[in-house]
């Protein structure tokens, strides 16, 4: 793979059967656009609507698990058949969360609008929104919205799309692969947004995945499952879980390139969505609200209910991750947070390791370089390896800094 | 009771029959004293000792549950008499964690320096120590400091040991009361540290308790435990436990006057503890490493173990945090803390009033005075309240906010 400008972490592999598609574009069959319609206050673009024209689209979805799910959330899970999506409309700047009978309206609304404008079935259509809980959605500027995004609906739409869906996010997220199959070339694009309340079950998190190969629905579950499982299950900006997280992967086979489970084929274009999902999880991280530093949380050991604990518990962790912004070597913090995670184990031989620098051997410091330690977590992303008692066990973390920009942010969200 | 400078909460009663003793002092039977010996740089006081000259005192204790203890619990957990210390000796500016076979070691030398300056078993004496994780104690500035410390022991050394536990806590937290049993009057003293790492199982925090009531080993270990559950088992400044948490409670006998069991005089005594050790607990969310506000939160509902998930959540949300520092009226912030810790069970039918003002029934806005509500949360106390489903249950928690002081004071802690 060359010329790449979206795998840019030393973490990730770039899948070696891709090509990265500079300019974006959609998967066959799909068409996308983001439109301004007026809810944030900006004037950007703030309300995105996708749609594959193919009608044996097969999909598969994610939510939330909050007990305060947002009503697109309630309403997407009660109403659409997500296995057989065709369509997702979108907006940013309001949540639609906590506005009780209304709320669920609107959404039901949103749906309505997005099917009849795209000539699809109600339930054919998936609803997403994003921003802040408590206030009601402002139905004019959408139903005005919808219509205009319906109007501008392209192949190439998919840039405009990934603006319309941020928040606080400093960038849009998105990429475009091409994939070389062994009976011909398939298609993949992902848009994301997610900068705050990123949490062990991916929160305030967006991602719409496309692609034009033909997949069984069951097989497209399968893929999301395996993928979401190891990349936005794994990171944590500030251990938040979301009202309205969402994931849509969704399958428009225009392409004719049946991806056939158990194959080499499957493999390739499974190890392809892995590396695009988990870049884009890692994007989340590096735009955690502010975030000047990445971690990286390995832990290994025997139990693999205590290696998950401990990865949570370093990677959730703001004295850990205020360390990180702060470029201070102090792993006393690792130490504390490991200990949080195993009470009652003590004393713990716990092995940890910063950038390849051993700084503490069954639970105590080690003599090291600290002069080596200090430069080395002064880098854009640093990575900490931890070792418990036992073997066979083994997890990662992706976590976000916590520094000025986080609380600046956040202590002035709504005023 | 007047006149009081402790009991500055208004959550927090005073208690009725007790006076506050303006410059402190130690219970009759006790002697402390603070000296500086040269860990910390700035030249501060950073060795307490305090003692018991009643040969029939009785004590009892609690630490940290962390997997990664520092070698000064463990050591007290092993080798001290915890029913019956007559001696504490503390350091602050390094917390002896992380330091292997030399920490505990030193932890011991420390133990025997200490009983020997003050003509102790040794297994009478507790150890404590904090600050940074990983760093071998200078042994010959302990060794000195001890001495020292021995021969300034006076019965109004209370405050010097007070500011010798110091670390990052913004001013030193202390508290001398007079209590009138029916047979006597009684003195309850009370020092404390904490200011950051403060977690759901009471974090980097030292607690010292003393009194000259009459007590039987098992009701002060029982006395200690219901004062703890409702203090500071109740804080989060981070959410962090730590390495090194200590709370001794020490009885000298000394006033001879007996505190029966499940006596009237038991009921006030135990009323001025907690009340003592819940305002101490509330300095210490207030001190929390550069906190500007304070919240509590109330949950009440039917299920015990979501009432105490809830509070938890919200009051160590960095979001929630964050607002409050913000004196953000952002009520999402709280109903999706809510929402993350009862996945599973949208749509919930939660309630949120904020300082009185109801924000939120059955999940979703209800109109408010958001003029009110703005003004409201800008005080220095913010109170939240929260309805789940059903009776029965009731918890409470105080947290402090999160703001620019804290990443500043952690994003540099070694540096």
């Amino acid at each position: 793979m060359t010329a790449t400008s979206f795998f840019t972490s030393r973490w990730i592999e770039a899948p070696p059967n891709a090509v990265e598609v500079a300019g974006g574009g959609l998967p066959r069959g799909f068409r996308a656009a983001g439109v301004a319609c007026g809810i944030k206050e900006s004037g950007a673009r703030d309300l995105g609507l996708l749609v594959s024209d193919a009608t044996e689209t097969t999909s598969a979805a994610r939510f939330s698990r909050s007990g305060a799910l947002s009503a697109p959330v309630l309403l997407s899970q009660e109403r659409s058949r997500l296995h057989a999506l065709r369509g997702v409309v979108v907006n940013s700047g309001n949540a639609n969360a906590a506005t009780g009978a209304r709320g669920l309206e609107d959404a039901a609304r949103m749906q309505e609008g997005a099917a009849g404008a795209c000539g699809l079935s109600e339930d054919a259509v998936a609803v997403a929104s994003t921003g802040v809980i408590g206030v009601p959605l402002p139905m004019d500027a959408i139903t005005r919205g919808l219509a205009s995004a319906a109007g501008e609906l392209r192949p190439d739409g998919d840039l405009d799309f990934a603006e319309a869906i941020r928040t606080t996010d400093a960038y849009a997220k998105h990429v475009t692969l091409d994939l070389a199959l062994s009976d011909g070339t398939v298609r993949l694009s992902v848009q994301g947004k997610g900068a705050g309340m990123i949490s062990p079950h991916f929160a305030t998190l967006l991602v719409f995945v496309q692609t034009d190969a033909v997949l069984d629905a069951d097989e497209a579950d399968l893929l999301l499952s395996v993928c979401v499982k190891r990349s936005f299950d794994r990171i944590s900006v500030d251990g938040q879980l979301s009202t309205s997280d969402t994931i849509a992967f969704m399958a428009s086979g225009a392409s004719g390139v049946r991806v056939e489970p158990e194959t080499d084929d499957e493999r390739a274009f499974g190890e392809a969505m892995d590396a695009a999902l988990r870049q884009l999880a890692l994007l989340v991280a590096r735009d955690g609200e502010g975030a000047r530093r990445v971690g990286r949380v390995i832990v290994r050991g025997g139990d693999p209910a205590a290696v998950e604990r401990v990865a949570h518990a370093v990677g959730d962790s703001p004295l850990v991750k205020t360390a990180l912004y702060g470029g201070d070597p102090n792993w006393g913090r690792v130490i504390q947070a490991v200990g949080a995670a195993m009470p009652g184990t003590a004393p713990l031989p716990v092995d940890i390791a910063i950038e390849g620098i051993q700084v503490c051997a069954h639970g105590a410091r080690v003599p090291h370089d600290s002069e080596a330690l200090t430069a080395a977590v002064q880098r854009d992303e640093v990575e900490y390896e931890i070792g418990l008692p036992g073997e066979g066990a083994e997890t990662e973390r992706f976590f976000s800094d916590l520094g000025h920009e986080y609380v600046t942010i956040n202590a002035e969200y709504t005023t």
